[in-house]
């Protein structure tokens, strides 16, 4: 037997599986209504017109779309998305572009290009746990924000940045999810983006935006995104896959030319390129006007969903006092916060036993916290999906919280 | 203006373009005959399959193919290239691959999960251009061990790793590529191969071996995989990228379940998964054995256009004591070798100004050398290139020695 233990880099053996994969793992057994990922709904995927795209682009140019590509991307979708990006009030030219490899790798690239072991970036709390693995995965220490209902607290945000300046510190950069925040659903206010910039100005600071969800607004006012607020300060990552659909593995991320190249330099050594098929037939789809269509129809499903989710948590819920959820204007997420004295962690394998499903919100915790919250996702179940899953939650809820209270009582 | 300098990670402060990529940038200008890149012959790409599969793909799993898959890869396509392997004479199960997006990924793993900056790998000299780049990216200490004509020269390398453990150190691994080397063409002898797994052995070593053209055999007979030969001490990386082709980005990991385990942990915070559409295409065209007839066909091209690329070579080469070309069984590479006093990467220039391109050697030498080498491929090309291309090559290499030995004999 060979013990490879000596051999991982210091990363490796700290590495821990995803929790929020393997709880992924129970969810996935029959019979399970599975709140738990953040799986976009397959029935809406344009199966036909990939089909057709995919055919118009082996027809044209199959030698091409099968061959290595440039590690920048495809020059024709990076024009589009360029053209996207303005009409969403963004001043910026496809240079500025870089496809990635989902924007997971955009994660990946952004830890690779700033991060050493030690340094410190600020992220809200709670925040995506693929942004806290791969940040993680360079030795990252986060410092979480807590948010309210107008997104992360940029004065507690300010407040621990200067704590940190006056120990002669400061982060690499700050992590945000302004739009429909994955776990929380929250989206940032006008006034808060404002101080963000604000606060990137005075500290110096870069932000780094994920922005998976922004197109997906139902309703509301749109507040700008934050790289069209400041081009200079903010590196922005976008992907197909909540919009469209995460098969073909394809993102974007966007801002300053100096961090572009930087991580085009990095995806060199990573993947050379992402894959050109996939990107020539996205071309394909964004050109013909495909794309804004598809968004329209996501919209009004995930909006329905959405209702019908906070209309059935409204009506089988218990009424307890501590008991609340969030009313998130678009996305994927919505958050659920039990009592205090409830941990959802030890509450989770009696939902499995009932068959339902949902993640623990201690995954989205990168500094500790969350033990009674957990995150609900409304757009991968059916409405009948939705309303037994609630209806088993409801249950599990109820009788976790009796057996506490009899625990309590007689000890 | 921002300045971002403080903020990047030491290793991105250290990264520089790949500067076989910024020379292929060179090489890509109309009227040049490039020798440089390692692309595949686009021509051979067999595009209406490729539409059929997908079209099959789309028709019946749509909803599947474009939604996440699990980062393992499809188990569909694992199983199949199990036996492909099995076929190789590798004893393995499809629980020891991972599918990786294109081999350089499997690279980049292989650094993430092994190598802490300082951190001493032991590669051939010279070697993969970007196993050099990812290995770079995690700040590790290449040491080159010359080749001769069976391979890497394994009592030097032996010599190398007890003088690394007199003064108590250890490399992390050896990294090998055994068959048809990039860029030297060479492949490892049995003798080597058996040598290289007793000094892993005795040293308690493990080996990645880098296998992209393995099936890719002209002539003569195949030597064992390293894997093969050892399942316990020897990590390979694999890529469809030469045997079919680089637009899928696709690729797979095979080894020791700890470590395909710690990779899959580490693929987590890349970029999730592969993309499951591309697995799903291609698992339907290895299931139909199409694979096994397209590297006939592959093997049957490229063994002429070698035949034709040497037979050039000994027409038009001027007789220079010292210079010298390998003869590759197979693979996409040969490697030139020019007399001591010329250097390939001033002589580049000459080349471009009269529109020949190659890799200059020392983009393949981890701790400097190869500056009289350049790397010469033959899949790319026509035939008519090939002729055309070396003749250009001629008149370089002949005026450039020239010119060189006037300016010392007149100084």
């Amino acid at each position: 037997m060979v013990n490879y233990e000596p051999i991982f880099s210091n990363i490796a053996r700290g590495m821990k599986r995803s929790e929020i994969r393997e709880l992924l793992k129970l969810t996935a057994k029959p019979g399970i209504i599975s709140f738990a990922g953040g799986l976009p709904a397959p029935d809406l995927f344009p199966v036909e017109e990939i089909k057709e795209m995919s055919r118009i682009v082996l027809d044209r140019e199959g030698k091409t779309a099968l061959q290595y590509g440039p590690t920048e991307g495809d020059n024709r979708l990076r024009e589009e998305l360029a053209k996207l990006m303005q009409k969403d009030g963004v001043d910026i030219t496809s240079n500025h572009l870089l496809i990635v490899t989902s924007s997971q790798q955009g994660l990946d690239l952004v830890g690779k290009i700033f991060i050493d072991p030690g340094d410190v970036v600020m992220t809200s709390r709670p925040t995506y746990v693929g942004a806290i693995q791969a940040f993680n995965s360079y030795g990252a220490k986060m410092i979480g924000i807590d948010q309210d209902q107008e997104g992360t607290q940029t004065a507690l945000l300010e407040a621990e940045i200067e704590k940190l300046a006056a120990k002669g510190s400061k982060p690499k950069f700050i992590y945000e999810i302004p739009d429909f925040q994955n776990p929380s659903g929250i989206t940032m206010s006008l006034k808060r983006r404002k101080e963000l910039l604000r606060i990137a100005e005075k500290h110096d600071l870069v932000i780094v935006e994920d922005s998976p969800y922004r197109q997906l607004r139902f309703e509301g006012k749109t507040e700008p995104a934050l790289i069209g607020m400041n081009s200079e300060r903010v590196l922005s990552l976008f992907t197909f896959s909540k919009i469209l659909l995460p098969g073909f593995r394809l993102g974007w991320m966007a801002g300053p030319n100096e961090l572009i190249q930087k991580a085009v330099t990095a995806k060199q050594s990573v993947d050379l390129c992402s894959p050109p098929f996939n990107q020539a037939i996205l071309y394909e789809y964004l050109n013909r006007g495909l794309l804004e269509k598809q968004i329209t129809v996501i919209i009004k499903a995930y909006r329905e969903k959405r209702d019908f989710m906070l209309s059935m948590l409204s009506k089988y819920m218990p009424k307890l006092p501590g008991l609340s959820w969030t009313h998130p204007q678009g996305g994927l997420f919505l958050w659920v916060t039990l009592p205090e004295h409830m941990d959802a962690g030890e509450m989770f394998h009696a939902a499995i036993e009932k068959q339902v499903a949902y993640v623990v919100g201690t995954a989205f915790y990168p500094d500790g916290g969350g033990r009674n919250c957990f995150r609900m996702n409304f757009s991968y179940s059916s409405m009948a999906e939705i309303e037994e899953g609630i209806q088993r939650l409801t249950k599990v809820i109820g009788s976790w919280k009796e057996s506490r209270e009899s625990a309590i009582i007689t000890p």
